[in-house]
């Protein structure tokens, strides 16, 4: 059961992070970083800074740090880059976003986060009506924007004299656009661009420059971006990992926490009614009805896919969904998500499930950006292009092989990261049976 | 991988389900299942009865209901016979107990539910301060009472003509008892019953009665009861199942849903308060302080469990956790948990969950009852004797063999309970692996 | 100081209650009334049934229940009438509306019910998009509706033998109106009837047949009605005493409960985000967006008029505040509204308020209909025509005189209720000062 | 109706403000009003400071704020002292805190709040058990310690260059201490005084020494301190305003504006449950049983008085109001308190409202102390001595003359606050009756 052809090479060198967007998202994750680095601050949210894995079992008590079981690269390897735009560097974004506390968080670091600029981004304001980009690469051809996005990419690792790059999208939402035919295949996309069409969002742009580059990607955004058949196969036949969409933070984080705990227990749904109050730029950019209709599709799939109402139609076969995004200025980066969730039990008893989270948009995320990037070079270390089904348990709107349901649940989706690090690197799998512990007779499989 | 030796025979004739204890969960149950059985309603909560089980390849599509697939015995097979130190039957007892609506899911079955007469309940005060029992037993001989109860037991069995019997404790919550000697091996416990010995407490001699005539027994109070090694010893030589304790109900049922979400994404816990307000016969006993410490330390172990404060010291080395149940008559059985959860980000930045959950204490018990009764018993058909972890699943505080920490995350658990049953029944053990969707060179098992 | 004028003369013979909409309000409202006049329920919150009031110092113990102190309409002298662009009576009604339980509330008085059907409704779906009326008046002339409704009610008042009548709006919101010229004179107003003007709306012409027939008029709704000058003067000219408009219950009514709380204390405000699900007919109805607009500008303006941002422009001169309706069909008619309130203290450090309401819209409503009904009648008999601003207290937009601000703070509008009673009863005000109590040479008022 | 007696003279020279206890309270109310005396803040919360008073009819326009209106202390007048059982000064009190943030509130005024160091406490471990004081007075006689606090007073009126001094208790809870017969007469309590009698707490030292020295006195604990016969009696005989007990903040704030909202809508009430969690010295004292008994009774009285059970047998008969206090260190002093309420309308349909209340506990409880200090300077310039019932808006349990109920409804309170300063400055009373705008000829009091 030893795995071979996957085992993953070490990690030597820079490994350069590219963020298209340097906004609350990015500057906290920047900063975050290098307050780590510093021993300022800790890495908390973060798998791979923070967690364990369980080997064997469970008498033998092997249970090491994630990071020296499998070889992530070093936080003192990491460099940054960034496109967005507006011009302002790390340092001054990180103050406007209101995330970090300035006197314990920014300042300490004020050089280091000076030391980002942006480099000019590729945008369109007819995908982010709320957004006027004042530094911005010039003309309108799609084709000469994606040239310059790998011309940037190829400068910064140079210029950084990084070993390996990734690339994670942190730029706000972009309108809705649903798949047509120019996504279908690498061919209609590449003649898509040419031709300027008006499907091929900016976001799509930044994706297929990437895998062009052979550098992995991951999109923490709703938009499609990486997120259909041409770019899919354009990662596979690459062998560039990819990764996405939309960072499983806040209200949605809940949901795949709670939902697989009611499934689990066979209650039945009557509806899930979930608002959102925030005030930042997502906020705003989402106060458009095109953007928060690609959140909005993002966030209502959720449900369905953990709770199956095809399996189950008499507990979920026909629940309400509701889901609302509220710009709410008093409330900043400092989201609120409220869930009341009316659930059935015994004899079609109802009872009320209310869920208040406080949280803050960008302390969730940016531990997902370090995650994503460090498993996505570990993965392209192991040789394994294409769709990172294991690395779900970040996103929303997890990406899936064709033909193949999405899991959405927070703990499949755990068992399934943690599954495939024990595959990568020998380990028997764990299957939680454990019945060797009380049956000397019974034939079970080893380790679990 | 087949299993032989641990094959589930058949179930063939009636199934007796003995229950100390008639009152709000034990009606809630026994109208319940007469009402699924005259299809008036719907046994929602219950996984033996609306659970499915996925086999083989997600792309298989092989997903049979849990009651096709192994063989449990059927509703039409059940007969109930319940102790109770008061003489009211179940129809009355249901009345009193104000769960169920009277002119739904009352007055339809009455006459059923006036036939089950409690028998005379080994009872004493000095364990359930605040009840004054008057359908007793006689006497005060320890040893008197466990040789009445098992007489009691092949009485009910011979003259309902039970092919089987399985005990489930669903009485009160009975004052705290620290484990001590006499309750270490199966010789001392037997002497402590001859010498009338403080430390056994009437739920003791029930579980002793059960194990002693062969009926599985689960107890589903905070009580000791099974709990201790002289029973565990005595169950496993007599290859009894048993499992306890604590019915996981309300607020831990959410608090092992959620702190296992919070773990996976390595957040940090400060602090975890949770308030109950009841005003049901339960919440009037837990009023009494020996009783409530009972409980307290059944609900306060869990998060310690999951959370692995010596694994994790930085995230969870020193949380707040307090729990507080009160009693408050407006309320009734429609329990209401309060949880106000201090977490921690990235960089330490502070978050809150609220989560107020307005359940119903007997509706989410009651399909409990009925899982563990079903599985009990086919766990008993399977030959499988002594602690039954895989039904760690409905319990608060669930029993493991020595030297094994238990395990409380409501996902595991759920995950070892099927894995079980795959074992049983021979299929593939499940890992959520799933590399080879996706890497044609991947070495993988079969199945997962 | 004692009131000659305006003594109210005694309630003889019957009063007749009209009735516009025949739905979850006004069945619950007149099932109520029955339930009580046979002594099976009580009318909980409804003040002119359960209220009393202080008379003259602490001291002197006189508080008489209001009922007793002012000559009000018995339930027993009360009939009931109504329209409905449904044919369904009140039993059938009521049943639909999924308010009141039918086993204990609707089937004894089923006969009653029955006997109640609704007059033909004047309605058009250009002012209520979500309803599809099937019993409706003939035709599409705007007079002649007018003059058909005044028809109905003289023969109402006939058939039935009442002595008096009141007509309370229970319908449906309409769409947006703004108030126009037409809305400004009397004759504007007549002569945009007769043109068959499209901003004379349905509601518009029960409240203007009501006023002609000399009937007082209140107003349940959002909808202009009788909110604009034209009908105002109309009113005060004929003596006819009106009132509204919006109910104010639910939200709303909690929001009036805790500003002016705020206010008092001087606690600063930064935002307050309002969401309300809801599953009735009215939750349908306000899906429209034309009908959520006309709710959402009664729902708006409570909070400026009772924070006064004019004079408190360092407190309240710059908050958010956000209104949502969200149709959600699991929670019927029980109604849920979630506040959550950010404010500021000393130092301008922030707190935060959550409310979450779960009320149930017409177990709230129909004692406010009682009340207006009786209050209104109580005043026409006391010679008080035009705007009763009294009434204030259960109307979220409440009708003032020209130049004066209405008065939205629910303990000014208590006192301005009760000091009228006062003052109709020659009775001294109170205001609280009790100096008297403390300072011998104090030179206060008598009676406060 | 003008009040000659008592307009209050003019305010001239400095205002010392003394205050036992030198905690989070106090150095957030010290160092609030230096940084608003250097427009480095602002004092939100504080009526004598933002609130405004409405005079005449509302058509007249006039609403001046309340300092322009009567003569109040400016705060560039007032210098502070304190007694404190341990040695910090008012900067390192404030740092320990945890209330004001650092860089912004407390190191910018540094020097000042380092320059006040507390006097030493009259203190005694078996009055509050959690604290062991080390900066206390020496010896154990009573009446030494009352004579040492007034020659404390005496000495720092004459250092400080004081025109007046006030005294506001914002020292911890006491344990419980019943009303007993050295309290009901000025004899008794000298007596018991001089015999050191148990049953004499120190804050009564306090009280009492205050009031020997003319020094109008507040109580912003639950302790009896001024709340019993003797020193009321005393304070009235010597002309010395007094006021309390126990700040009303937090829960019991919410309860005073949500209770009269219930009540005035003739809601019904089955139960109101109420939480808090805290995590500051408050919360540690509370934690300890006699002290926690101490604040309790002065908690739960709040909802009889407000709700008149005897007036209102079948809304308030017999309601359940359970208050908990739970230290919970996570929390600081950020304390939290949730609420959730059980409330009946229209024949008895349940209802349930829930607060949860995100506050601060010495940021709303220090523009208290400011407010009672500035407004019992102005009673004792007013000749106002004794009782100051006008001031029970801001207190949990207000006193009272004998044979009159305390008024704990918010909204009272406001108006005989507001009335009593109208009062004072020879205004009308405001009755809010306002019948003149609408009848011509109805004869009403001027000015309402």
């Amino acid at each position: 059961m030893r795995n071979e052809q996957h085992s993953p090479r070490p990690s030597e060198g820079r490994l350069g992070i590219l963020l298209p967007g340097l906004g609350a998202v990015s500057t906290t994750f920047i900063a975050g970083v290098e307050l780590v680095r510093r021993g300022i601050s800790r890495p908390i949210g973060s798998v791979t800074q923070m967690g364990t894995i369980r080997l064997g079992k469970r008498t033998e008590g092997r249970v090491p740090r994630i990071q020296d079981f499998v070889p992530l690269a070093s936080l003192n390897d990491v460099v940054f880059g960034a496109w967005d735009p507006f011009p302002a560097n790390a340092y001054e974004s990180a103050l406007v976003s209101g995330v970090l506390n300035r006197h314990e968080h920014i300042e300490p670091i004020a050089d280091f986060l000076m030391g980002i600029e942006p480099m000019k981004a590729v945008f369109d304001q007819n995908y982010v009506k709320k957004l006027e980009g004042t530094h911005v690469k010039p003309g309108t051809s799609k084709r000469a924007w994606a040239e310059a996005l790998r011309e940037d990419i190829r400068t910064f690792k140079a210029e950084k004299g990084c070993d390996r790059l990734v690339m994670v999208w942190c730029g706000s939402t972009e309108i809705y656009i649903k798949q047509s035919e120019i996504h279908q295949t690498i061919e209609a996309f590449e003649a898509a661009i040419d031709a300027d069409h008006p499907d091929v969002a900016p976001s799509m742009l930044y994706a297929y420059a990437a895998i062009m580059e052979g550098v992995p990607y991951a999109n923490g955004a709703p938009n499609l971006s990486v997120d259909f058949p041409a770019l899919m196969k354009l990662a596979e036949e690459r062998g560039v990992p990819i990764a996405g969409k939309d960072f499983k933070t806040g209200q949605t984080l809940m949901k795949t926490i709670i939902a697989p705990g009611l499934k689990a227990r066979m209650l039945g749904l009557d509806g899930w009614f979930s608002t959102n109050i925030l005030g930042n730029r997502d906020g705003e950019v989402l106060d458009d009805p095109g953007s928060f209709k690609t959140k909005e599709e993002s966030k209502l799939s959720v449900l369905e896919h953990i709770l199956q109402p095809a399996t189950y139609p008499e507990l979920y076969g026909k629940f309400s969904h509701v889901v609302r995004i509220n710009y709410y200025p008093p409330r900043g980066d400092a989201k609120e998500g409220w869930d009341s969730i009316d659930i059935r039990g015994w004899l079609d008893y109802p009872m009320q499930i209310k869920v208040d989270f406080l949280c803050r948009d960008s302390i969730l995320a940016a531990p997902i950006v370090l995650d994503l990037a460090l498993f996505l070079d570990l993965a392209s270390r192991a040789g394994m292009g294409g769709i990172q089904e294991w690395l779900s348990f970040y996103l929303k709107s997890p990406l899936a092989a064709e033909g193949l349901y999405p899991e959405h649940d927070l703990f499949i989706q755990q068992m399934k990261l943690k599954n495939t690090l024990r595959w990568m690197m020998g380990e028997d799998q764990i299957t939680h049976l454990g019945l060797d512990y009380y049956l000397e007779d019974a034939n079970t499989m080893a380790g679990v």
